[in-house]
């Protein structure tokens, strides 16, 4: 296939405007902010880059869309593709990113800095013994590339990563992978539960009401989708106790509106969607790589499966 | 050497009587709280046991002295060491404990926990961008077992830690090792600076006013001894900005003071001296393995050179 009018659009557009022109690409571009792109863009263009489609966004004479970042529920979930048009995402450092954000929140837990900054506050020398990371029990729903970053970070600190997955197949770096039907058989004894799930039919609202009954006095952390929570249950279980401590880089509803009862809960911390963001360097890196394979017809490692949704 | 009859004092004493009464060992023990030691142990006992000399320390017939902590300068710093006297130290899991200590609170702060808390508080969703460990500049002080378990675990991140020690020479898992005398070429482009030196004559306020004075707004850990920093340079590199946070495990004077403006100081962060913990278990295995290669008359890897001070 070859591209050759390109509407680059979403909150990197400047940048990836100065980056691609240092670059000298011979093709024709439009950056637009989302809320300026018009109707004849999509019939000017042959691709479309950004986060998300915008308002008025249709398939016009679009024959890729490329997605900025590495979810593409924004362009998927209750919406029709159209099926002639190819969807990639954006492959970068999400999983390395993710696991810093995770591994930041649970150290922070086991080494009880809240406990020590009170006793700071108190000018009280007290010894509370840290928890070892190895010790703990940690369970990740999600066993795709971001999982899988996880688990290969926790390894490096003797943890075993426990993997769910539909399928229960085997991944890298997972010390056992459960099928989510088998899930009662780990999550009882899990410290840690983190999601890190794309958002599809089969995963809406999958962390459900049964699953969070499931847990002990977990902690969980949802640095996937906020919709694959059913946040009612979500709270029953934090306050139940099945929940010890929720920490949500995603919500159902972003940005969580600031009447949502969850910014007060004492035991759940919210991140405005940050665990992992696009670089405008690995945004450009990566579009060119793929537009490269594309127009050379090579094989895609970041095309998008319409049905799977991921 | 053959040692029958072996005095066990310190807080593990009552847990370590525990394992090794199960253990079944074929010596006499003493198992007595340090305020309860007396004159006559010192002259019953081969071996003293311990995490410090107790105020009524002698060395009586004393052949054997084993360190519970990592750290030997309770025994050496300031005394007079008796010279046929073996000293040996623990040695356990101390290097990776004080590495998810550090990494805690690096992560921490490259996350913006203490931005996000804020936000939360005023339900405002904003996205600041964490900052990825790989690209911070991380110097130790300090390149001996401890120092190269920080570097190990700072390598699963892609960081690349420089090293200072007093030779310069290389050593595992570092990317450089610089001598003191040539630090100026690396602090002032550090981000961090992590403190893991034992307390010796060569190390006693090494961290002085020349040295923070090197600093650009670095942050700066103490996970080795607290007498290896002039306090009051470290104030004074606090007011200045060579230092914009310290987190401190370790204070010249333990427990710190209630007085001590530390407690206070909006840019420094106390914990009372957890960063490695010597569990009972790991204390009986390394007490025990010591005694049998003692009595074996095989080579020591935790004999202290009395002489060094580690």
């Amino acid at each position: 296939m070859q591209l050759q009018n390109i509407l680059v659009t979403g909150r990197l557009y400047l940048a990836m405007a100065q980056l691609l022109k240092e670059k000298k690409i011979n093709k024709n571009f439009r950056f637009v902010a989302e809320n300026e792109v018009c109707r004849d863009d999509f019939f000017w263009a042959d691709a479309y880059v950004g986060f998300r489609p915008v308002p008025c966004f249709e398939f016009g004479n679009i024959r890729w869309v490329h997605s900025l970042g590495a979810g593409v529920d924004a362009f998927l979930w209750n919406r029709e593709w159209k099926e002639d048009v190819l969807l990639t995402r954006t492959v970068g450092s999400f999983g390395e990113q993710i696991s810093e954000y995770c591994l930041s929140y649970i150290l922070r837990d086991l080494q009880c800095h809240d406990v020590y900054g009170w006793y700071q506050s108190q000018r009280q020398w007290k010894q509370v013994a840290p928890q070892r990371l190895r010790n703990q029990c940690i369970v990740i729903c999600g066993t795709g590339e971001i999982g899988q970053q996880i688990a290969r970070y926790l390894r490096a600190f003797d943890v075993q990563p426990i993997g769910i997955s539909r399928s229960g197949q085997m991944k890298p770096h997972f010390a056992a992978v459960f099928p989510m039907h088998q899930a009662s058989e780990v999550l009882p004894k899990a410290n840690w539960v983190i999601a890190a799930l794309p958002l599809t039919k089969q995963t809406y609202h999958v962390l459900d009401e049964k699953f969070f009954a499931l847990l002990n006095n977990a902690s969980f952390i949802n640095v996937g989708r906020g919709a694959t929570v059913d946040e009612v249950a979500l709270w029953s279980a934090l306050e139940r106790r099945h929940v010890r401590l929720a920490i949500l880089d995603v919500v159902e509803n972003e940005p969580l509106p600031s009447e949502s009862p969850l910014w007060q809960h004492p035991n759940v911390i919210i991140t405005p969607h940050i665990a992992a963001l696009t670089s405008p360097e690995e945004a450009v890196d990566c579009f060119l790589q793929t537009l490269q394979r594309i127009e050379a017809g090579e094989p895609l490692c970041n095309k998008v499966d319409v049905q799977r949704g991921y």
